[in-house]
């Protein structure tokens, strides 16, 4: 079913969907026959939800994939990742909330470190601290060549976004980086005569930058790979008629939330019960609510069990403050697994619990991975969830007579 | 999968399927934590049949997605309905079991009444009594426009099928109807090249059915939307070998079983037992019978649980009719799900039972929604059952070596 096929049959209504994800949410248990850390939250009003909620297990990208952060939430989101993929560099900027232009070409940037002779010694140069990182960024900012800008944007360390705004200037571009050291960094190469230019201004590019940073140690040389433009995607606006707003603090999550044309919403601080005060002051102005929450995962990927046990009894505190709202749909997920375990993301089916007036409930009181297994919803793509969503929230209408 | 590859498939072989429809089977429960009909229904057959199946919840378009008659038979009988879609005007001249011609181009049409001034006052024309329609409807037949035939048939009330049958028509077209009042009907307008001759017959009708009609009242004026012909269907006894039966009472269920060549039984009567009576005097006629129960649904759209539940009783115990006749294979579904509750058809999935000798049954006894959710067939598409039951029926062959 194709989101064309869904935006025919959208019709108006007054409803509000709301749409709570706990990133990297789905678990494993730290030893055979155990729990995993959903399982071992206590989390009285998450069951009791679920009690009245359909459950199951959403699947981002397609069996035994391991989701990156913007796939999983695509498909959260209700896109098919595969089809609507954005490159690495055009999630770079995104994450550091760059306005990408259509027609602008975003890598992802790190300073290395070049020997005499021009061989990489350091693909990350020492990591650097992100203050260097910054200043070394004031430099390339200089960089200009013929009609060609160049935006370059700090993020963490030795990394930066890279951001080309010209005409005529392709992504299909090959990538400077070899990944590997005691090689020198590869020129660029236009992979169709559309990139061409492109690959010509990057090359340039490098070659200035490089310059620009002789004197610099350890940071003394750039390597860029990732080269995408945006891609094209409906937005919510237009595909589901739905006024959605976006509650998260990190870069990459507003960044993917505005490209599909999300309003961003200014949380008032870092923590979690900051982004349920912000759900709480923007209730009335908007149909679609999505609140998204970092620390799960982040807890996930350092193999911290009771730290991510911790954050899901955390937000399930702050959950009757979502249900005190009375949203006719409330979905919560994840956008892929974190099992502490693994200290990764994971290709495991995200829990996933659906909850309106017209649901037909499961009756089964707890939200745990093996409970939902058992739900209604069944083994499903997560694209899946949001057709589901508008459809318990009234706003599809009959197909065909 | 698509019906090609599984037709490569086929081999022929003595066995009998029966396929049970009680139509908007699925539903809800009246208050949280409720039994839906289905659960309600004291149904020992059905329950005990269940125990030796494999049960599932079938989706009969997509997630979400609530169908339409047409789309929800569909895809109980194995065709994609968003790849193979009826349009409304075919729909509505197979309800009347119009034989329309490939080349035949179909409509919906009402009568309405308009003011001196040609504006729209109501566009049901008072829902005037089908006597009085039927009345009108020989005046329409009387006219003809160069080489181009007009076939008018009667629905109901103010509603009639339009049928124009002629060379070179084209069914891209605009609609009348501009579905409110106040206004003036639009004139048709073709959307590609092959449609032009057809909007200026159907323009020309128009002009003329106004003028035949513009001494009645409150009927003096004709709306026609949904200008469609029928889509390509390959055959049941194409696709799968199979002669096939049809057992309906209601027109639009007829005409769809006989687009896909099934044969149409006549039914001595209109009550549930009469189809059973009917099933039981074509057994040895056929290898496929399709046996459609209106009454759940008709019970469900008016809200009327109790009747609801009524009619799944009845058919309960009708139940032992058929199996009496030791069919191979037995399903039991609805085409989508009609809840009390909501009055309407649903996106809800449908419950479904398949039951053969060479079944995986799940031993679940009983048959609802959610003791569905439990079975091995877990959440699929609707369309993907008749592959199955061909399969228990030993009518597929292994695929590669």
């Amino acid at each position: 079913m194709d989101l064309e096929f869904l935006h025919k049959l959208i019709i108006p209504a007054q409803t509000k969907i709301a749409m709570l994800i706990m990133d990297g949410l789905g678990g494993l248990p730290q030893e055979p026959g155990g729990k995993t850390e959903l399982e071992t939250a206590n989390a009285p009003n998450l069951d009791a939800l679920a009690a009245q909620s359909a459950l199951g297990l959403t699947i981002p990208v397609g069996p035994g994939i391991t989701p990156g952060s913007g796939p999983g939430h695509l498909a959260i989101f209700g896109y098919d990742p595969i089809e609507y993929a954005i490159g690495r560099g055009a999630l770079e900027a995104l994450g550091v909330e760059f306005e990408l232009g259509p027609e602008d070409v975003a890598a992802r940037g790190n300073f290395c470190s070049l020997d005499v002779d021009g061989l990489i010694t350091d693909r990350r140069a020492g990591r650097i601290p992100t203050e260097v990182g910054e200043a070394l960024v004031q430099r390339l900012r200089t960089i200009h060549i013929e009609d060609v800008e160049f935006f370059i944007e700090p993020v963490k360390e030795h990394r930066f976004a890279f951001i080309m705004r010209g005409p005529g200037l392709g992504d299909a571009l090959t990538e400077t980086d070899p990944l590997k050291t005691g090689v020198p960094a590869q020129p660029v190469y236009a992979l169709n005569p559309d990139s061409e230019r492109a690959a010509c201004m990057v090359n340039t590019f490098i070659e200035q930058a490089n310059s620009l940073l002789a004197d610099q140690q350890p940071a003394n040389g750039v390597l860029l790979r990732g080269f995408a433009r945006l891609p094209k995607l409906p937005t919510y606006p237009y595909l589901f008629g739905l006024r959605a707003a976006a509650i998260a603090v990190n870069g990459m999550y507003r960044g993917v939330a505005r490209l599909l044309g999300m309003e961003v919403l200014e949380v008032g601080g870092k923590s979690i019960p900051d982004e349920f005060a912000c759900l709480e002051n923007h209730w009335q102005d908007y149909d679609f609510f999505y609140l998204h929450v970092k620390q799960t995962d982040t807890a996930g990927e350092k193999g911290d069990f009771s730290g991510k046990v911790q954050v899901i009894e955390e937000v399930d505190g702050l959950l009757p403050r979502l249900l005190r709202l009375q949203p006719d749909v409330v979905i919560v997920s994840g956008d892929h697994s974190s099992p502490a375990a693994l200290k990764a993301h994971s290709w495991h089916p995200v829990p996933t619990l659906l909850y309106s007036r017209f649901v037909r409930a499961d009756g089964i009181g707890e939200f745990g991975e093996r409970a939902c297994a058992r739900g209604s919803l069944g083994v499903l793509p997560a694209k899946d969830i949001i057709p589901i969503a508008l459809a318990n929230a009234g706003r599809i209408t009959k197909y065909g007579a």
